[in-house]
Order: structure tokens, then sequence, then C-alpha cells
């Protein structure tokens, strides 16, 4: 047989595998929770990933795990590691993106740039941290958020009342609060790094966020000069040679006025911010971590053209609607690449995104023109969430 | 539910229409000869292809029915139309892809350009063609060959014997018997339509073809001016709306030396002459495929770049070796796309395919590159077969 990589999880980033793993001559097999996730069609087993003996099972004659998500536990991680399974990433580097206090901590310890931040576990330490801050900070429950979820804007204690109780109760835990940081835009580097070492990073994307969900992406970073773009992959490289990142890693980085860059979060696996490298690189965040997860060669990661843009698709047609708001985004724009996950319509949801990639022209074309297909399969409510009224 | 196409045969035109179908959030439902074939992973039956019974039962429920491979009986494709089945192409279009005496009527009566051509049915017919013919002509058995199988380059009745043997015991067969064209070169129109009316053209390609087995192409056929390349969407497009193809239709030619093109083969599905759009345009012909045969707003088809070169790898490592030779294919070009077929090593057989895309740079370049990334992989011996060793 050839290659077999096992990814745990079944959402939209396991279903995008598919097709790279198929033209490579990969099998991939998905461990699913439920029936008829977006990565059904590879799903081989149905089951609870913190169940050791399951994973474990699942994990037998794969060449390499990876995932879908970061939520598999620690202890889950290190008993695949100790049965002798090449889990990748590893549950040493997995943890800087499951547990925001442990990358903040790392982040320090590498002296890299960030925004100011603590670890509090009192209504006093948070108070402190606010005071000290102009009064408004950003709070974050260290493990299990995603898409804004298990993050709050505050301007007092008392808005995360219930966070400091579940702390106060459990020993050891803290919350994460930081400073709110007044950037100009928020960027995105990605990257990719295999286990024998070779590592490639995209281009510099620029990435706007609503409510704390990716709405869009442009490559290249309007006006990103070599000194932006050199510090971008000085950090992403540091990082994942310090702690051994197997796979692709997104940092997510803050852009302040005057022309520093600060970490905001890190994620060990395919990452919204990189959905335009599918068409617009040369090779896409899917094929590039599963050569990464099997330790193969890396592929060329440049830009295919002049610029890029993906639009994510939030709430999406309902059912009765999909095949004519399809035909619809399909004719809207010939150059347009449409991907879809598969999933059920619900406010707010990703179900898909668009692409455009353009051999001339600039990166704001690009996000017009991807704007204006996702708008056709969009029902989310346009307006205040409507990234086509922003500047 | 959202769209569902169904594919008859599950070889690797089948298996590369997994990934684009996946994204375009199509559940693509094939119907396989055998397990473990190239698409098995889209399987969803096992059975024969000419059982009537068990092809409408996998029809049931497809919005529509389309192919791996040529070779479904018409009376099948019809039963299926009989039954309200949207088959794509239909059986009346497929029949000219099916039946090359068919075909070379069908380019008579549309006053297309194709070589001197008869049907004969006895050793005196075939050796009056070969007479007229300067003594040598190429015989083809009219429908069920591929790849070189059912064409024999003949200079007297008596190499065909056999095949003679056959059509005088069989009623109205004939065999097809066309000159032999002395051509400069070999080129391909590649071309979609939908049920619609939407048409949609690649580029030009020039393949190289070597004992009836396409061997390389590349894009665009160097030289080819404006008149060229319009006589030849002209060609495709009044076949198409001829006897309305829908989906992929490529349409083989031969250039002569004195600048005109001949028709030689036509094929209705995505065609190895069109691997190079799956990373060289800006809509792939498995994408555009089944965007067609489910009457979606086409791709724009555009070259992505300046050049694009696609080598078949035939034969292929034997199974211990795989995993090396993907690796070294890999690690001696990144900016190289391998595509993998999941098939067993037999000598000959084509098992993947390696494309190279420059952004500049020319066809020739290309194809070097793409060549030296499949020598790496190809496991038949160099020499006379050996592409890279021809002008």
């Amino acid at each position: 047989m050839g290659f077999v990589v096992g990814v745990i999880g079944a959402g939209q980033l396991a279903r995008m595998m598919i097709g790279p793993a198929v033209e490579l001559g990969v099998e991939l097999r998905v461990f699913a929770e439920s029936d008829g996730a977006p990565a059904g069609l590879a799903a081989t087993q149905v089951g609870d990933y913190t169940d050791i003996a399951e994973v474990l099972r699942f994990a037998d004659g794969v060449d390499a795990v990876t995932f879908d998500h970061e939520h598999v536990p620690q202890r889950v991680l290190r008993a695949l590691e100790d049965a002798g399974v090449a889990v990748r990433p590893g549950s040493a580097a997995l943890r800087f993106a499951q547990d925001k206090l442990a990358m903040r901590r790392l982040v320090a310890e590498l002296g890299l740039p960030q925004p100011d931040w603590a670890a509090v576990r009192s209504a006093e330490q948070l108070d402190a941290f606010l005071d000290g801050h102009g009064g408004h900070a950003v709070v974050k429950t260290p493990v299990g958020g995603y898409d804004g979820h298990g993050v709050r804007f505050v301007g007092s204690s008392q808005e995360v009342e219930d966070w400091l109780g579940l702390v106060a109760d459990s020993g050891d835990a803290a919350l994460l609060v930081e400073e709110t940081v007044a950037f100009s835009r928020e960027l995105s580097q990605l990257s990719a790094r295999r286990p024998s070492g070779e590592f490639a990073c995209w281009e510099l994307a620029e990435s706007v966020q609503r409510g704390g969900i990716c709405v869009e992406v442009c490559v290249p970073a309007s006006g990103a000069g070599d000194r932006l773009r050199s510090e971008c992959v000085r950090i992403a490289r540091t990082i994942a040679e310090h702690i051994g990142v197997v796979g692709v890693l997104a940092v997510e980085l803050f852009e302040t006025p005057d022309g520093r860059v600060l970490i905001n979060e890190l994620a060990m696996r395919p990452h919204n911010t990189g959905h335009w490298t599918m068409d617009g690189a040369l090779t896409g965040q899917f094929e590039q971590h599963v050569r990464a997860v099997l330790d193969l060669p890396l592929g060329a990661p440049g830009l295919r053209g002049s610029a890029a843009a993906m639009v994510n698709v939030l709430g999406g047609p309902e059912q009765a609607e999909l095949a004519g708001s399809v035909a619809a985004a399909l004719a809207a724009d010939p150059d347009a690449k449409l991907h879809w996950y598969g999933k059920e319509h619900r406010a707010g949801r990703k179900v898909g995104h668009v692409t455009v990639v353009l051999g001339r022209g600039r990166g704001e074309e690009a996000v017009a023109r991807a704007r204006a297909v996702a708008r056709v399969l969009r029902t989310d409510a346009p307006g205040a969430e409507d990234p086509s009224a922003s500047a």
C-alpha cells in the first residue's frame, strides 16, 4: 500500500484534504464524531475522539495522525505517541495551539512581539490589569474557544463574573487577559514544516474579522514591504522550529499604526486565513499539510498570479434554494472558485468560501469580485456584518 | 440535498472528478466494475455496467449520469433515457465517440477536415484503399479500442486477416481504414458544453503519442497562430453543437506540414490531453465536466500563467518502492504537481501524471521539467519509448 493519513475530526478542514490526498495517491481516513459530517466521504470510523481505545484503533495502520481541530485532549495525544503513532503535530507542539496561556508564555520566552497579557484568577487581578490598560481589555478562556467563542471584550471584571467563578473553583486554572490592541489591520502568516525540518512560508495575507469570525482574506497584504514580510516569516519560523511544529502553522497578527506586528493567535492545522492558497498558491495548504505530516518534500508556496482573495460564505442558502443559489453564484463570475462544505444551513455558520485569483490586478479587485459572488450565497443579514459595507 | 452526479466507471477519470466535486458541494457516486478501483473512494455500487437493471438502480436519485469511459452500450444508455435519467452526454452524441465509423460519417457530413477513410468489409476493399494511398494505411476496429488497442498500421490486408474474418461473419459490421497522415504534430482541442448551450474552449494543446498512448502535452501549442487556433475552436464547436455534446469534448487533430488540421479522434469525457488543465487552467476539465453535466454555469477555461505541461507516468514504481519514489519525485521539483491514480504497477500502464505550470517561461521548459519529475517515477524502459529522447 501507499501512504495513509488519519485525520481526527470530519469538518471542512478534513473535507478539503480529500481532493489533494486523492491526487497525491494518499489514502485519507477520517475519524468523525457523527455521520453526515463535511468529510463524511472519507470517514472510516465514527466515535468519540476523547476515548483513547477508539482513537488507538483508528490509528492502527496509518502512517501519521493529524487533525481537523485542536480539541483532542493531551492525554489522548500522548497515549497515541506512547503507542508509537506518528502524531503530527505532536502533543508537545499542539499544546501551544490548545492553551492560549501556554502560547503567551511561549511567545514571551521566545522574545517575540505580542500584546500585554496576564493570567488572572480573580476580579482583583483583572481589575488591576484593566486599570493599567485604559479600562478595557479582552478576556479569553485559555482552552476550547473558536470563532469568537470564549472571547469577551470587557471594561470591568463583572462582565466575566461567570468565568471567574469557574476559575476560582478549579485550582490552578486561570483566564487570559490581553490589552485591546488598536490595530490598523490583521495579518496572517501561513507556513508549513515537516519533521525533517524543511520549512515553507506562503505570502503574507491580510484578513478581516467580524465578531471573531474571519470574513475575508486578501493576498498580498497591501503595501507590505520587505521589512514587515521578513519579520512575519521570522516569527513563524522561530515558533515552528522552537516547538517542532509539523504541518501547517497559522500565525495571526495585529499590525499597529506604527508598523509593528503583535502575535494574536496560533493554529497548527490548515486555517481559514489560508483558504486562498487552494487556488492562489502553487501549493495549497491542504496539499502541503498532507505532504508535511507524511514527511514528504514540501511544494512551492508561491502566489499564482498577482493577487488572490477569499471571502467566507456565512449562513448560506436553505437546502431548498441551494441549487439556484449555486448556479447564480457560478454565473456571477466564471473566474471565481466555489468551495462548499456540505453543511446544513444555520445563521452565522461558515458553509463555504469563494476565491478569486488574478493574473494581473490588485488585491482590492480580487476581494471585490469574491465578495460579489459570496453575496449571492450568503443569507446572513447584511449591514453591520456585511464586509462589503466596510471601508 | 444538493447535487448528485453518478459516474459509470471507476478509473482515473472518475477518480479525478472526486476533488472538484467535493469542492463544488456535489455528491459523486461511482459505479465500479470491481473493488479497489482508482475511484473506489466514491464507489456506491459494484457491478456490471452492461446490466440495465443494475445501472437503473444506480441512477436512482442522481441528477445526472456521466462516464469514466465510453464502453456503456447504447441499449443501456437508451434504457436510462427512457426511464427519464439525464444521461450526459446522451446516447445520440456518445455514439460518435463509441463508433469510429459513425464519427467519420459525421465529420464528413459536417464538412470538417479529416484524413481519407473508408469502411471496409473485405480484403479486396482494403487492398484497393491501400493501392490508392501509397500502400500503407491505418486500420481500426470501430468500437472498443483505446490507447492503441484496436489500431494497426498495415501495408497489406493480410495484417488484419483476423479482424476481416470477424467482420465477414457479422453482417453489417465493417472496419475503418484511414490514410496514414504524415503529420508534423498532433494537437488537441478540449472544450465543454452544457445542456443550455454554453460552450467553453481551453487553449489548444500539442500532444505527443507513442505506441498509441499519450505521453506528454504542452500548452500553448508552440507557434500556433490565431488562424490555426480559431480553426480548431470552430471544429470543436461545430461538432459539439451539431450533436449536442454535454460535458468535456476532446478533439484530437493532426497538423500537416502545410498547416492544415485533420480530425483524428473524438472523446466525450475528460481526456488525457486535458490533464494539464487541472493545474494549468482557471477551471480544470474535471471541475468543468461536473459543472457541465449538472447544467451549471461553466468556469473560465483560461491558461494560468504562460505555459503548462503534462507528462504521463507509465509503469510506475512497484509498491515496495512507491514511498521512496514519490518522495524523490516531489523533491525533484517543488513547483511540479503529482497526480497519482492508485493503481497497481504494470508495464506500460498509465499510473499517474505530472504537471508543471509556469508563470513566465515557454512550453518547452515546462515539458522538460515535467519529464524530469516523471522520469523519477517511470519504470518503463527508456530509449525508444522515452519521450525525453525525442526531438
